[in-house]
């Protein structure tokens, strides 16, 4: 069997270089993925069945981005019992409010796990974190992680560091 | 050829009461309608073909209404060329707020015409107004509703009015 | 009979500008339309005349667009019986949230068809919309106008396509 | 001459109770007022000529009070050059917001002054002192009645003050 | 291997009727769980250890609960690797918006799966989706409660079905 | 008797820019005015002796002008009971809907006629207006204004105008 | 030399039941203090005056709540060089948000300690606090008072535990 | 015994710059201080026992500073009973908004004396005062610099003060 991957659908081509972070993060912790863009609005037929042949395909987590009146997650969820991750983007004057309203305000049964406006990164994470619920070598990496970054803190640290003491 | 009517999509059953003032709308113009439910979320083929049916079937305008991440209405213009009306339900922490973003910031190419948060009897009025672009009855009956509502402002002012002059 | 065509009304002639692209998008439908200057403030009876004067000469449909305490739209909504569609426009300080709830929170009875923050485009596109209700020739242009539209998604996600399964 | 009263207009019937505060300040410091009903957007030509008739009769200050789009002081401003205070009502879901901003961001060139959300009372003291900079003996009276205001303070702190030196 | 299950932290016991509906959908799909109170701020030892314990006895993943500044499920996701699901509650006079903004604004590194304000339904879903990528018999469950799901809402629409064609 | 005068404070040294227009509306329309910079914050005695020493010299309209939790129109309205006309000035994150609230949410009692963020020329014009309620010259000068104004807005309109008809 | 205090000041004697949490937690650690009614607005001069006063009775810390345009604390803040904290009070449509960015909102200079809205409890634990930097029988006191809150959520805790495993 | 002095705990090292006003304001009052970053989320440990450390080292006010879900002064307030002072940071789209409410909306129990967004000289000045409370030198200074501040309002108002009197 195929190991489980990562499919990252964007609203827009314009919303591609937004998502760097998030295949940055997959290919950190070697996570699969493929991303294609797929309009909710503009081309909701290419979505639905570029969701099903996913699915079919073996994708296991789902992102979403999108931005100002951000659906794009919603309909993904809507067509997928399939972890779906939103990531609300910043475009227009209401500066990404309006797309984090717009997906994580998911009525009952239907969820979206919302990360931050431009969370591409943590939304990477998070589907790492999903896959190693069932993947121990991942689960071993995701803590390994965590002590390199609390490192990276202390190291940091070290530049700024003031003491008038 | 059968009159064109509208058709109403709310989200769900709970809904139904907040679109009393759709109906009532359109009943005063004599104009036909019909109200379903179907979730975009929760049930997306229903919605889908529920669309499509109406379409085949003469309706001229949609009204779509919904609380919270409100998709409905942007689901239902991915679906129609008809003019869509969105009427944001307030439901929840957000009051609505969340509602409006996600119905009225909707992206280039598929607009939604947006009413005020629970405006409910004015979408069914801007539905009469867009098929009275066609129907100089029904454009009669517009303009006669606007000699009313003005006489109508004169009367109630009487109840209200103060002078110490 | 002369063709419908829509009238277009801005605040400001600063306004101008944001609204390209709502011309540009009547161009594509082959509609006509006008459009000119007439602040509700500061030349309130150049407005009121505009508009009596435009719905005698056969406009069908009236696109106001206006920034800050933005009334414009709701003016000219209380001097026609057309179809009136409000284009928020993003100026000053709070950058549009202003202008949206001056032009979707309309009381009962006047309604104004809102779009996006700066939607001029999708203004244009609602403003087709409804004119085609009773024109078959437009409304076959604006079902193959999502075609394309879907087309183009799928082209451009080429540029962007990533993938490492 | 008669002496110089002030014009109050409402947009709703139902926005008279919320104006009690405004006349309450008014008869305190014996200045006259008319309060009308006349919504901006149901009733605009009723509104221009009641705006007319009252500059023509001595009215030297306009209060108006409306609530969601709340367009009505901007249109008063528009029709005349005396001072024109707004009172954004709170109704519906945002609750006094899409009021406040209807009222208190308009463009350069036409200004309402704008009191808090609900604010009838200060609407009320502010026609008083815009009078009061022509009429010493409103001026006195206000003067006055801002030493009650701070004995009442000290009045009141006595029922509350609490001490566990 | 006993079965993963699902570590419920809320911040206060008042918070504990709210998650209700978490409790309720992961019944349904037979999904274990454990909910217990464990403040961020008045319990900062108490919530470190219990979320160790957890991660010991096989929880696979978490749902942090809270109100206000809802610090608890970014506290949580620090000291976990596992998934962690955050509801905003809403208590207090910003209404879950306070607790929205400090459980999704997340910073790059440490992800919190964010539902919608009080969507606790939607946190014991999301749970099941991701224990339910490597849990075939739980995917089928959610398959088929999507089927159920489409069907309630085709019923429910029967209540409230109008027509007037 | 000399003329009455507006007495303009601003809270800082940097807010000066922002008046200016304020100061081109009162040259425009020949009314005389004084500009000091007294913080309410960082010199309350400066502040309230200038405001005492104002009123005695014979100015009859206050404008204050202040950024952030602008306190100043709040606290130059607590010591006189002249007209007090505040301006929201917008500095750092919440760029001007901090000051707006803290200038116009003022309690019963103490009126600040609020305008616009950043509304300096309508806080001009606002204080003309005021002036011009006992001064018949200056109320003909604010009506030919508005004539003028009329006239540019058609004038204006000339240059991006457009027609497809 | 007596025991330094707490000068709790409020705007309105509305507010006073809002501040009982306050008097109560200064209660709980035995710390003295006196509250007044002094409106910022309607009272300066009383305001300043009992400020002057506390100061020279040795009040250490000051306590000022207020709703609205809040500027009490603000006002405080200026006229003492003592520590201020503000307590944000919800009344009105705004529900505190504009008492929270009127008080917390302060320009560089005039620092005043805020709290949560309706935060009156951690007003007077943060007095506590304060006061406890130089007294070790009050800190000793505060850190007891961590041990039994810590113990008090694990005793609630039992009361709404629950385990399906 | 060692004077007492400020720990500043930043969230991240990119946080530094926006502190250098809190580090001036101490320099310039002579109050020692440390600077370190820690973040609540990335490295909870390392925050835990620095604030420990700091602690049993004389510390005794504590300053965090933080972005977006600005956790950090919150986790610092669990684990001293020390007076914490947050400083809301701007970073991302919601510019801060965020970052104030996961600071200054503490539940009961565990305050945060919170200053504006960005406000880390204020932060700086909180620190000194609390200080002062037992330092009658550091007391004197705080009130000559407010002689100071007062002067140079009026120093920096000749550059701007303008009269047409």
């Amino acid at each position: 069997m195929p190991a489980p991957w990562v499919f990252i659908i964007i609203g827009s081509d314009s919303d591609a270089k937004a998502m760097d972070a998030a295949c940055a993060a997959l290919d950190e912790f070697g996570v699969a993925y493929e991303m294609i863009v797929a309009s909710a609005h503009r081309s909701p037929e290419r979505a639905k069945q570029a969701i099903a042949n996913a699915e079919n395909n073996g994708a296991a987590v789902f992102i979403a981005a999108a931005g100002m009146a951000a659906h794009l997650p919603g309909v993904v969820a809507s067509f997928t019992t399939k972890p779906v991750i939103g990531v609300p983007l910043a475009s227009g004057s209401l500066q990404g409010l309006d797309s984090l309203y717009a997906i994580v305000q998911m009525p009952p049964g239907i969820p979206v796990a919302t990360v931050a406006i431009g969370g591409a990164r943590n939304a990477g994470i998070l589907a790492v974190q999903i896959l190693a619920t069932s993947d121990e070598a991942l689960a071993a990496k995701l803590r390994e992680s965590r002590v390199t970054m609390a490192a990276a803190v202390a190291e940091k640290s070290k530049n700024v560091e003031r003491s008038t003491r």
